[in-house]
C-alpha cells in the first residue's frame, strides 16, 4: 500500500477576503520515486502575504495558483530518501515544498531544491531571516532605499517577517529607524528588541492627517527612504513627510490584496520631491542572494539581526493561519510546524 | 531722466485657477549699470507650466515667487550695455531675465548669464528645444526611461516644448513612440512633422477606460516608458497598459497644478509590474547639460529635431498667454516676444 501525504489544495477562488473553504484538505498517496528525484519531508511551510495575490486569477506577477492542487509555498525539511546522487537522506533543503508532508522534486531541475546548513541555525530561519523575507528586506533597503548614514528610513509591517530585517540592517548603517506596526505590544517589540529608534502603532491613527502627525513627530527631520508593506493610507501619510530625493521601495500592499481600492492620493509629491518608487520582487534578483544572505548570516550569528516567529501547529491549522496573516494577527514570522 | 523698464508683477496669489488680475504692468525706472554687471534687452521671454507651482505659497522644489517683484522666468536677449569684461554690447545671451523689457545682471555670479551662438540657430530655440525644455526632455528619456530599441515610449503634452523632443529623442533610439495630445490638429502635427508613430487625442476620451483602450490599440505590446507632463486620468491609463519593469519620468502634472485632486488610482501596479517611478527637476543635474545640448544640437541641425512655437506679441500679452498655456492652448513653445 502506498503512504498517504496530506496536503491542502485551493479549491475556490475568494471573492474579497479569503475564507477557510476556498482550502480543502486532502490525502493522496505517494508517487514512486524516480531516478533523479528526492523525497522531502517538509518540517516547516513558510505563509506569505505574495499568496493571496497568487489566488486571484486577475494580472500580477506570478501565475495564479492552479485551483484543485496543492498550494504552493517555500518549506524547509530533510531528505527522506533519493534518487539524485548530490542528496542523500538526512540532508537538510530548501524548497518550494507546498502545503503538505511530503513533496517529490527533481532534483536535476536548477533551484527546484538548495541543501542549507542547520548545525548552528535554526531550520525555520531559512523561510524567514535568512530567507525569501530576509533577502527581501535586503534588496529593498540596500538596492533601491541605500541609506546613508543619519538618514531616517521608515519601515512598515515593522514587525513581520521581512520588515523587522529591513530595520535592522538600516540600523547596521548607521541610519534612523522608524517603525509602524499594529498594537502596542508590536511596537513595544519593534523598539525594545529591535532596536528602532521609535515604532508607530498605527491602529491608534485613523486618518492620514493623524498619521502624518504621528510621522513628523517621530520623523523630525522627515523620511528620506520607506520600506512599502502595506500602501493605502499609510503610503499617503510616509508621502506627506517625504524629503526630496527619497526612495520607496515598493515590496507589499496588502491593503489592497482583496481587491479594496487604495489610491494614492498625491502623487504630484513624487515631482515636488523628486523622489523614485519602485517596485521588485525579490526572485527577479537572484544575483545579489549571495551578498544578502552573507550580511545576513554574520549579523544573525554576531546576534545583531533577532527576529521573531509565529508558529501554527499541523498542516491542517495552515489556513487560519494564512488568514490571520492577511489580518496582521501574526507577531514576526508566520509558518506552520508540519512534523 | 532715467531710462523706464516695463515689467510684469505679480501682485495676488491665485485662489485655484489663476486670472490675469494676479499680474500686473508697471514701468519702473532702470538703475545705473554698476561695474561687474551687464543691462540685457529680452527678445524672448519663455512660459513655462513651472511658473504656476511658483505663483502658490506653499511646499514645492522652488521657493515661492516673491509678491510685488518681476516674474521670474527665462529669456533670451542681446547685451545693451556691459560693465564687464567678458560681455560686450550686441552679444546674444540667454537669462533669467524675467518678464520684463530690460534686466541687469552681476555677470560675476556663476550661470547668471550664458552666450549662445544664433549665428544658425534662431534665437527662441534656446528657450525650447536647445535649451531647459529640450534637456528636461533628454534627461527623462536617456537617464529614466533610458528606452531600447524597439520599446514603446509614451509622451504626454506630446505636441509641446518638452513632449514634442522626448518623442524624437526616442525615435532616433529606435523605439516606438506613441503620444498623447489635446485636439485633432495637434495630434497630426505630432504624427505627420514630428513622426511619432501615433498620437491620441485625450479629448476624445472621456475616462480611464476609454483612454486606456486607445492606449491599448495604439500600444499593441505595452508601455515600456512614459514621460509624464500632465497626471491625472491620463496617468492612471498609462499604468493600466505599462508593462514589467516600465519606467515613468515624472517631469510635470499640469492636471494638479491648480490644486484639484488628482489621485493614482493603482498604485500596485507599480508593485504587480515592478515599474519605477522617478520626479526630477532638470536644473538639478547641471552635469548633464553639455551632453544633452551637444546631442540636441546635432539632431536639429541635422534637421532631425523639429519644434514650433506660439508666439505672444508684446509684454502685455504675457499674463493671458501664461493662462493660455495652463489651459493647453498654446501649440508648442509658448514665448512672447518683448521687441
Amino acid at each position: 500500500m502506498k503512504s498517504l501525504n496530506p496536503q491542502i489544495h485551493l479549491v475556490s477562488r475568494p471573492v474579497g477576503e479569503p475564507v477557510v473553504d476556498n482550502f480543502k484538505l486532502l490525502e493522496l498517496p505517494l508517487p514512486d520515486l524516480q531516478d533523479g528525484q528526492v523525497l522531502v519531508r517538509n518540517h516547516f511551510l513558510s505563509l506569505d502575504p505574495y499568496m493571496r495575490g497568487r489566488m486571484n486569477e486577475g494580472k500580477s506577477y506570478a501565475q495564479p495558483q492552479p485551483l484543485n492542487q496543492v498550494m504552493l509555498g517555500g518549506t524547509v525539511g530533510v531528505v527522506a530518501a533519493s534518487k539524485y546522487a548530490a542528496y542523500a537522506e538526512g540532508d537538510t533543503v530548501l524548497t518550494m515544498g507546498g502545503w503538505q508532508h511530503f513533496c517529490v522534486l527533481d532534483a536535476n531541475q536548477r533551484g527546484s531544491l538548495q541543501k542549507v546548513d542547520a548545525r548552528q541555525i535554526p531550520l525555520s530561519a531559512f523561510l524567514g531571516a535568512l530567507g525569501m523575507p530576509g533577502v527581501t528586506a535586503w534588496y529593498g533597503l540596500v538596492k533601491i532605499i541605500a541609506p546613508k548614514p543619519e538618514e531616517t528610513v521608515v519601515v512598515s509591517a515593522a514587525s513581520g517577517a521581512v520588515g523587522s530585517v529591513v530595520g535592522q540592517l538600516a540600523k547596521a548603517r548607521g541610519a534612523r529607524v522608524v517603525g509602524l506596526a499594529g498594537g502596542a505590544e508590536k511596537c513595544r517589540y519593534v523598539q525594545e528588541e529591535l532596536g528602532f529608534d521609535a515604532c508607530i502603532d498605527y491602529k491608534q491613527h485613523a486618518d492620514v492627517k493623524s498619521l502624518s502627525a504621528a510621522l513628523k513627530s517621530a520623523c523630525p527631520d522627515g523620511i528620506d527612504g520607506y520600506f512599502e508593506n502595506v500602501g493605502g493610507q499609510i503610503l499617503d501619510a510616509v508621502m506627506s513627510r517625504a524629503n526630496p530625493f527619497s526612495r520607496v521601495a515598493m515590496c507589499g500592499m496588502i491593503a489592497g490584496y482583496n481587491g479594496e481600492p487604495i489610491p494614492m492620493s498625491a502623487p504630484q509629491l513624487i515631482l515636488i520631491n523628486r523622489m523614485k518608487i519602485e517596485g521588485f520582487i525579490v526572485t527577479e534578483h537572484l544575483d545579489v542572494w549571495p551578498e544578502a544572505l552573507k550580511e545576513l548570516a554574520a549579523l544573525l550569528t554576531a546576534g545583531r539581526l533577532k527576529f521573531r516567529e509565529s508558529v501554527s501547529e499541523g498542516l491542517a491549522s495552515a489556513p487560519e493561519a494564512f488568514l490571520g496573516l492577511l489580518k496582521g494577527r501574526n507577531f514576526g514570522k508566520q509558518l506552520v510546524r508540519l512534523i
